[in-house]
């Protein structure tokens, strides 16, 4: 029996992370105060309001180390991504048609560089992707020297979803500057969820989404090096500098600010966090040999296993990790409904008969031994369930 | 001595709501919940949030008469206009460049227009507007037949926010059909403020923004009478059929839900609002005949006065209002800053002596006779006072 099994084991923080308890606690209290209205209100309510945004935008800014004023806020990361794209793709010139990119980014890069290919004429071309889920740095410079004139960016995300790879970003952006090539590399799974220096970074972009960090949905934000020369996408008055239109969702900014104060103080839990999955992958190949951690090899976020058992489906092992109060889920949010290998593991060169035996495991900094514990025991019990049916 | 000095009096509903009672009475209960995730995942925390946010689209769709499938969720009004020109814009042939509005739209659809203009080659052509502040259907009639094979699209509001003037949506609709050209009507001061139809509006598209309403910030939707018409904005996965990307903002979503059904449940109130307002101006320029109530002779918002008094300075009464606790602004929020009679005013032949001096009240169903009386007795005392100084 499942010691766990009357309180929720939430692992799918990589999908979206509940409202943390620092965040809810805010909310409660913030509920029973008057400050409600529209942040540009001439009034001592809208100024009031607005000071709250100003003090989280220096939380935000301090925790992520640039200047308040890179800060943009918005609905979320596919928000900025969808503006960072309009920016630098709409103002290019018609000799860079040629976009290189990862066949591992979120879905939102490959649907938007379809429009920009149909509509704009666009070409995408992929970097390879080793077995460990990273992308393969001297095929990108080979990519970059073949099609030095006609690149109008690169973009190769910071961590993945699905395997949790971290993804060289620094070392890109040092070599996109090499060949005076603009880049961006979709953060939104490492702001909140491991160590990010935007300054040292050596990005131009970078995006948060605050539903995966506990805070609030529908807000985030984006950090540009230098604001001006963003197009707006979002039409409005003077918000955010004339860069994003629309009254500012001000109670989803403040919980931002709460949410990565509360990863800030906590973020030295990692480490144990870290230790502790190791550990129950290590367990788990041990008792199971056929076992496949993906990317098992690489650096990769603290909390997220990626865990394929050859000739089992996730949806089933998913379905019976459930049936023990324990949420997981078989590839990212987005790609559920497909049972098939997903496209970021097929990059990886993994067959269906792994890749459709797959889960995602992903916990945060408050979570750990514990937790991997009552996983363990429910995740093995299922492995022997499954297998006895199979044989 | 203002009997409501210990009570705020909040009259800038036109500016943004407070979260109204019900959608904090929902958050205090929601936030005890377990149910936060990603409404895409494939368990039954995903599949729950699903069913609530299906079950807030039908509850909106049958609160303003369409089908729950031509509701797209996105983070408000501003996200939804930008998405509706970039469709229809975007779109247009390059023989039809001339864009009818209005000199009384919101300020982003100016705003819009200044890209379109100077990065798509449109140009923009002014509809007259009458001293009551509603458009001049003769003129656009003209406008029409003028420019009948280069229109691109007509714009023109549906109710207007520093006035409350209904504008003709409906007529306007019906001619833009004869003349065969797209009609987009800003409605986010009508939907959810007053009745709406949107099966018997004729209109193609409605906008609507959860702050506007009293529901959660960066939280709203488009209606489109043909969704799949749309082309996206915000890029991603499946999220709202492909329609607008990024991970749904459902607590937003659920509290638009139950800010409509409020509305709903109360909108009989509405006539007794415009009862008691129309009573209190009466009573004003009774007391002080200078006083002008901008757009009187027309149909306006229940709760919403623009109240000038020549030679007097709006900020300066708002200021008084505001140290009896009573909040309301000068013109539009996205104006407030600039000291200077608003465009829409100007539009109206209004002039600067009167222009600076107006306050807008804006009030929403649960208030009434009470709080005109507070306001009446404030503003009186404000207007006495800054008379004699002015002498």
């Amino acid at each position: 029996m499942n010691v766990k099994n009357n309180n929720m084991i939430y692992a799918d923080f990589n999908g979206s992370s509940p409202l943390i308890p620092s965040v809810k606690e805010y909310l409660h209290k913030r509920l029973e105060s008057e400050l409600f209205s529209n942040p540009n209100a001439i009034h001592s309510l809208g100024q009031k309001i607005t000071k709250g945004m100003t003090k989280s935008r220096e939380i935000i800014a301090d925790i992520v180390n640039c200047y308040p004023d890179q800060i943009i806020f918005n609905s979320g990361s596919s928000e900025g991504i969808s503006q960072i794209l309009h920016t630098i793709l709409d103002n290019m010139s018609t000799k860079k048609n040629v976009i290189i990119t990862s066949p591992i980014e979120h879905s939102i890069i490959p649907n938007a560089l379809s429009y920009y290919e149909s509509k704009k004429g666009f070409i995408t071309k992929n970097v390879g992707i080793d077995e460990n889920g990273k992308v393969d740095i001297e095929d990108l410079i080979k990519l970059l020297t073949k099609h030095h004139d006609q690149v109008a960016m690169v973009i190769v995300m910071a961590a993945n979803n699905e395997t949790g790879v971290f993804q060289p970003y620094s070392h890109i952006a040092e070599i996109c500057k090499e060949f005076n090539v603009e880049y961006f590399s979709d953060t939104t799974q490492l702001i909140g969820k491991a160590e990010f220096d935007f300054e040292k970074s050596g990005l131009q972009y970078a995006v948060c989404s605050g539903h995966k960090i506990g805070s609030l949905s529908g807000t985030g934000f984006t950090i540009a090096r230098n604001p001006s020369i963003l197009t707006p996408l979002v039409f409005g008055s003077s918000q955010e500098r004339g860069l994003r239109g629309g009254t500012q969702h001000y109670l989803g900014i403040e919980t931002l600010a709460v949410a990565l104060n509360s990863f800030n103080q906590s973020k030295h839990l990692l480490e144990n966090l870290k230790k502790a999955k190791l550990k129950f992958e290590y367990d788990l190949k041990n008792s199971f040999p056929e076992v496949v951690i993906v990317g098992e090899k690489a650096d990769r976020l603290s909390g997220t296993s990626l865990i394929g058992y050859p000739g089992l489906h996730g949806q089933a092992i998913q379905i019976e990790l459930e049936s023990c109060n324990i949420f997981v889920t078989t590839s990212s949010a987005c790609t559920d409904n497909q049972p098939e290998t997903s496209k970021v593991l097929k990059a990886m060169g993994i067959k269906d008969e792994l890749g459709r035996g797959v889960i995602r495991i992903s916990l945060n900094y408050s979570q750990g031994q514990e937790e991997y514990n009552a996983i363990t025991e429910s995740l093995k019990s299922a492995y022997n369930k499954f297998n006895k049916i199979k044989i």
